[in-house]
């Protein structure tokens, strides 16, 4: 993810426990921010699911979902192939 | 899934290969539908996502991604404990 930016309010999901991304968007949301953006990829795209669901249901009964986008993005692997890849984008807002 | 109805355009992801329901999909709009709705629970929702990309960018180029729902369903195991689950349901338009 070298040279990638990351703003704050984006949020993405990989192979840590479900609740750490809970809390990451949780914090977000305590730190003041009104629109938080979970990402995932792959596989991790249903776990992403899972977090919005257990920030909104548990959490901050507050936030609402927004636009939930899929899209399809080419992945380039350390030997030069290339494979495309599912990825979603949940957004939620207060 | 007893008493359940299932209407023709919607398609559930189980745990067959993604290629099977993208050919489900496919055969809905060949069949004339303008709709289909592509559904999955929990660690499912990831191949639901690849198929409805699969499906647009292989087969049916002019269907357009809809409304995408994710939601929290409650099972009830046969021993009688519940357990909740992450569903979602992307819709697909020709």
């Amino acid at each position: 993810m070298e040279g990638e930016e990351r703003p704050e309010n984006v949020i993405y999901v990989g192979k840590k426990g479900v609740m750490s991304y809970v809390l990451a968007v949780v914090t977000q949301f305590n730190n003041g921010a009104q629109t938080v953006i979970i990402k995932a990829r792959g596989k991790l795209i249903s776990r992403a699911v899972d977090v919005a669901e257990i920030v909104r249901n548990r959490f901050v009964p507050e936030a609402k979902v927004g636009d939930i986008v899929i899209k399809t993005e080419e992945l380039m692997s350390e030997d030069g192939n290339k494979s495309k890849v599912s990825a979603m984008e949940i957004t939620l807002s207060k």
